[in-house]
């Protein structure tokens, strides 16, 4: 089983579920595209980002891949039944195992879960819980101004404290919650400052970091993991400017990694 | 999917992998079967462990089961490649869920092991790690006292913290592991003590609760969990005295639970 795990993203947010599949899949290599020239896909139409979101699988279809992981909450609630469903290889998106995380970690069944807004109207993380324990009482929040505040590289100080205590307000206020899910891929690199804002009592849930360990479940039962012992070379592509893409991937990576070429994707 | 969760274990350890399993799949129905009359697996040979455990999938196939959780590491050591490639339902073991717990957890991939005799002579768990990450390195070490001590009652207090700490010396002293994976099913019930003796920088995995998580991330992943709303009726089967095995499950579990029958496993 030599062949790569295919990742794609709307664009650079992702990077927290390879950095992790990296971690935790030292062996496994990767190809990832980041769809950076129509990012951010949250504000978007339904049908929009399920045809940008086929673009892509398309794309990495052709490169032979063994497993595809959506790695972007709002394309994975509005495309992985439908991926699922047609694609003839395990397809794993970024909500169940945050889920599932939570349903872990939660000892009073009060989870939060912030995200943006396509995915938090979606309602794909209350469905994802309660269709498991219908007892969980969830509570979501949109919280438009983090990605922009991440993509800008303002991940802690004073500015980052006041945009995360702001926006996370109406959570912290009135409801118990004792598990976070940080329903969004960009959120992780806000982590110590949500968790500030949250209080330590709060156990805060990556979606990457959960994701990672769900791909390497299913790739282990199905015996799709890398036998031997090899350094992998990982592919990262993007639509849009690699400069930037590079730029990005350096400073959220803990590895320098190669951007091969400038990715396009067949508008059909 | 509304047939049963089959859970086998050689005696009551399984039970903290079932009390998991109600825990984070509470619409979930399960039977467990554990085989007390013949408990411990431990110290037996491979031989006569792997026809018990085949005794035991036997009476459970006939319930119907849709997946079988093999809660027990000794027997999951030495069975569960033969299980999965005979069984026409999936199986999940609790050695493979407990090391991609690690992996994900510990930051300096130092990993200490602690289970059976037999557990750790099998190598199982350092197999399991390194065929992910060839680099971690692993320390394992058998506590041979912890089960007796476990069944026998004595959880907490001097006499557990001493017997505790005298086993798990060794590990404390030489090595810089910054996890420990409780890789025998009783010792969740001396988690406090073993997190005590260790020391707080030393993260604890169970595997009761990782494997209850993979349970339901391979069940969801093939579409397996139940979809409705209902209290479940749960099944628990021994094969040795109903009377014992129910003062222990009384204490073990949060909920009382209902003993059906003496099971009697036919000998082939």
């Amino acid at each position: 089983m030599d062949q790569p795990i295919g990742v794609i993203d709307s664009g650079v947010g992702g990077l927290t579920v390879a950095s992790e599949l990296m971690r935790q899949l030292p062996k496994e290599e990767l190809i990832y595209l980041g769809d950076t020239l129509r990012c951010p896909y949250g504000p978007r139409p339904k049908e929009e980002i399920i045809q940008y979101t086929w673009e892509m699988v398309e794309f990495l279809l052709r490169k032979n891949i063994k497993i595809l992981v959506v790695a972007c909450n709002t394309a994975t609630a509005f495309t992985l039944d439908q991926l699922r469903q047609e694609l003839p290889i395990p397809v794993i998106g970024v909500i169940q195992p945050g889920a599932r995380s939570a349903i872990k970690m939660s000892q009073n069944m009060r989870i939060g879960v912030i995200g943006t807004e396509g995915t938090i109207q979606s309602k794909a993380y209350p469905k994802a819980l309660q269709n498991i324990n219908s007892s969980i009482r969830v509570n979501d929040l949109a919280c438009p101004r983090f990605v922009p505040m991440v993509e800008s590289g303002v991940l802690s100080g004073p500015e980052a404290y006041k945009v995360v205590y702001e926006s996370l307000k109406p959570l912290k206020d009135k409801n118990h919650i004792d598990t976070l899910i940080l329903g969004c891929t960009h959120y992780p690199l806000l982590r110590d400052t949500i968790q500030e804002v949250m209080g330590e009592h709060v156990q805060i849930i990556s979606s990457g970091e959960e994701t990672a360990r769900e791909v390497s479940t299913i790739m282990g039962y199905q015996k799709k993991l890398y036998n031997g012992d090899r350094v992998p070379h990982h592919q990262f592509y993007t639509t849009g400017r690699v400069e930037v893409f590079r730029s990005i991937a350096n400073i959220w990576l803990d590895q320098p990694i190669d951007i091969l070429e400038n990715a396009k994707l067949t508008i059909n």
